[in-house]
């Protein structure tokens, strides 16, 4: 941290951590001494009657579908049922500036020195300072203690671009596509890399949804996990859509993206055949997806995630919707995405970006505020 | 290496060391494990005269700048003089596929656990497993042992490409530049980040010399070390525009460049004060090469190194040489050497790129192999 001299490694007033779940978070247990001073948005997925347990002393509030339904109304088809998708609905509840996403089947990693893994921690970290996409650093996070940037590198790229995404990774339990889980049911990721870099501009990567920071204030608003789970086609491919669609706007937008440090420990390599179900249609699709977001390109008007999200939904539409009716389906769920942000997280009508304005009916946004204060709080 | 089993790590018979060096080698003791059953051209820079020791059981070839100007004729004045450039000239003498160069003031390195480092098999090993610049692995190298693609990467993709380039880092002295020296005397590299990865295709980076390796065969006539030193205004830009060139290149021909493992131990912080007079013109003109070389085009009837860089040649004069008349005679030298190296090697008849074939004298060609014999053999 050399460069920017006293960075805060605690944010509790300005970042909310997300959880979808079907279980009772005995996870959190692990995790108290990291994020007890942090405000938890719970994601219940499945049964709404279920009640899910909470550890004392967590500052916790929980969604079911039911409040999903009761506060965006018929917006609510956007959100994923019986998926782990949901927890994008947690990004659009919160208020924070930045936003933490873990699964539950996550526990805390240990350095090669054997000490806890403060992932939050880091996280901030690669949040707090620059990204480096304009040109690739040899030596890796030119802002990590005892870095820089090496012999080379332009001085006018020295300042770096504002950080939008901070993609951690995972010990123990890599993650594998199920083909690969069923080649390969005993690989273990033991390779601890100890290291963060920039995923250049122009470079799209998998991003995984399991250890995931985020600034809500720049690229939430694009930071839908698409459509998912039960009524769909499709699983496993929500962080993977998130991901090639917040890409490609941090790339037209001049944000960075980060990738590597803090690991987390997976603990459970879910279902292979399971998750071939789920992911089977991915497999073929990305074939012309990945192809489409790389060569995707936005409007110079287009200077806000969300005028960039709609100019994507509409591009999805044209391009992607030969492959499957799905793809239309998904793109005009990216839309009443947007909308539903909005009605959530008004903006002030002086920087409101006309193209959304015109979607969200005036009343509704006016609404918001009040409907969004009626999650359940626990703990 | 799941994915490549049975692959050699080491390639006595195709691969030849580069040193360039003023000095005596004692620097090859401690690599004598490693490098004893190499071929190893050794460049001696400065004066001729000087009777550089080398230990005894290496298998050595030298070459003075006596020997260059004996070999190359008019065509010597593209090697650099009194600078570590000069090492490309070993690129050109060798008859190896494979080329390992690396600086004499680099020492073995060890890992975590204690161990020496073998960078020349790391190095093999990144050389012989294919490269991945079209997406990027979050896992860093795909084909290294217990790692693999992670879900959301495009199985059409996983072949991958072939690896042109393996660009190895660097333990204790990082290769800073002088102003950074000069900010940051006391920083040094203690990080061991244990990944290999590609870096990603359309992104420039700063490849360092000191610890290099790469298929002679594919991105050998690219790999020119410029203009540098003695009568030149520049100096320490040698490797970095070699890097650029190669990677415009690399790129254009769907080959993969790899950065990270291995490391050596770099030993000795050079003189900051007569880094910044050799390098601070690079530092202005930095500016505008690396966006130059960011928008580099090369026309798809360019489909072998040579033809590339002869290209890149035209576009450097035509576009660079409004900074300083230096980029009109650099631009002269790259076609210089591009003659030189076919001078040579000779190209078979039916394989030989027309526009080499015109520049070259047929005479000159014919006469190469039998002058090439005359380095001097030591140790």
């Amino acid at each position: 941290m050399t460069h920017l001299p006293g960075i805060p490694v605690a944010l509790e007033d300005a970042l909310d951590i997300v959880i979808p779940t079907i279980r009772d978070l005995h996870f959190l247990e692990q995790w108290r001494p990291f994020f007890q001073r942090y405000h938890l948005i719970v994601i219940q997925d499945g049964d709404p009657d279920r009640k899910i347990q909470v550890p004392p002393g967590f500052d916790v509030e929980l969604y079911t579908r039911r409040d999903i339904e009761r506060l965006l109304g018929d917006h609510a088809w956007c959100i994923s049922f019986k998926d782990s998708a949901c927890r994008c609905f947690g990004f659009m509840v919160s208020k924070k500036k930045y936003i933490y996403t873990i699964d539950d089947d996550c526990f805390v990693a240990k350095d090669p020195s054997g000490a806890d893994i403060s992932a939050l921690e880091q996280h901030i970290r690669n949040l707090l300072t620059p990204s480096t996409p304009l040109f690739f650093n040899t030596l890796y996070d030119p802002y990590a203690s005892g870095a820089d940037f090496v012999r080379g590198y332009p001085f006018s790229l020295r300042e770096g671009c504002p950080t939008a995404i901070s993609h951690g990774l995972w010990l123990n339990i890599p993650d594998y596509d199920a083909p690969t889980q069923m080649v390969k049911p005993l690989e273990r990721n033991t390779r601890y890399v100890d290291a963060v870099l920039t995923i250049p501009k122009g470079t799209l990567y998998p991003m995984c949804g399991m250890n995931l920071a985020f600034n809500r204030e720049t690229i939430g608003p694009a930071m839908y996990f698409g459509l998912m789970g039960d009524g769909q086609p499709l699983g496993r491919y929500d962080d993977m859509w998130a991901g090639w669609c917040t890409k490609v706007i941090c790339d037209h937008l001049g944000w960075g993206v980060k990738t590597g440090l803090p690991y987390i420990w997976h603990s459970k390599a879910s279902n292979p055949f399971v998750n071939l179900r789920k992911e089977f249609k991915g497999i073929f699709w990305q074939e012309d997806i990945v192809p489409f977001f790389q060569g995707a390109r936005l409007s110079p008007a287009a200077t806000t995630a969300e005028a960039c999200y709609l100019e994507l939904a509409e591009q999805v539409e044209q391009k992607l919707g030969h492959i499957d009716a799905y793809f239309a389906r998904l793109a005009h769920a990216m839309v009443a995405w947007v909308e539903a942000w909005r009605l959530l997280n008004p903006a002030p009508a002086d920087a409101e970006p006309a193209a959304v304005a015109a979607a969200v009916p005036k009343q509704e946004a006016a609404a918001a505020p009040a409907a969004r204060a009626k999650g359940r709080r626990v703990g």
